[in-house]
């Protein structure tokens, strides 16, 4: 697409597929609709973990670990650490893959990492009301913003110091869709 | 967006954003464009593994093993099963996340799993050519289409009986980007 063009799109089914997409009504261009992927990292700080209360929707004033979505053009360990950044100005080291976790219903996969913090030099960002670092007894458990934060908060305690492990994934039941 | 509706759409950073969205005039819908996620499988019937000749481009006539984007509200296993189905009519059961590549230059996660066949039955499906069972030494090498097939067929000789094992990622100094 043209940086700067106008489109308008139909729904049709294109030529030898076998799914509705959106086909551009001027030049035929067809605009695939396809999961987005999540990125984020569980991020220490010695035995403190870094989390952030959100300053916007959706679960304002929840707290989460630093994650969003992966931009164009980025791996997604870039994408994990430029989220910290935003989220918490936090530096970080990704050391392992903690966990890949769908929710088919909103058509996320999310790829969650364990990384160590380069500094506990930690400030919110734009995104964030407040950040801290704390002790696994003082994470808010009640007030966390995703079920996937949860989740990768007891797959990280479960890892343990492992370095090669398959990466977690959707607790069993929670497939969420 | 309504399923019938035209939009025409202007590139603006959204308030709060920081990148260049589509945006349509009409109602202010964001469009965010992200990495999209291939989903694939390396699939065995005993020590042989399932390729398929590609029947469309891009590298048509050149050979892959089963995969192709992720669609909207499947998970990765699903998709991957869907892949196989599709290209080679085969049932399989997925074993492991074998590798995860990244190819930031075309905006693509590749999730690559091991699988085995559920039965040795498999038929070209409307993408391929032509599909077969072939053993290690008989993979055509220099006919594969895409790098990332070469490291999944690589990575899961490497891989051999392991369950638990940290997925593989791009090769060192093969970014491409």
């Amino acid at each position: 697409m043209s940086d700067t063009g106008d489109h308008s799109f139909s729904w049709k089914i294109p030529t030898g597929d076998n799914l509705k997409r959106q086909v551009c009504d001027d030049c035929g261009w067809i605009h695939y609709e396809n999961p987005k992927i999540v990125v984020g990292a569980v991020c220490t700080w010695g035995d403190k973990i870094l989390l952030c209360k959100r300053a916007i929707d959706p679960r304002l004033g929840y707290w989460t670990i630093p994650a969003g979505f992966l931009e164009e053009n980025e791996s997604p360990e870039h994408g994990a650490a430029r989220e910290a950044d935003e989220e918490a100005m936090a530096k970080i080291e990704i050391d392992a893959l903690l966990g890949i976790y769908t929710i088919p219903r909103i058509s996320q996969v999310q790829l969650m990492y364990r990384a160590k913090l380069v500094s506990d030099n930690v400030a919110p960002g734009i995104e964030s009301l407040e950040v801290g670092l704390y002790a696994w007894d003082e994470i808010p458990w009640s007030d966390l913003a995703f079920p996937t934060v949860t989740w990768a908060l007891e797959h990280f305690r479960e890892a343990g110091d492992r370095i090669d492990f398959a990466p977690f994934t959707n607790p069993p039941g929670m497939i969420l869709d």
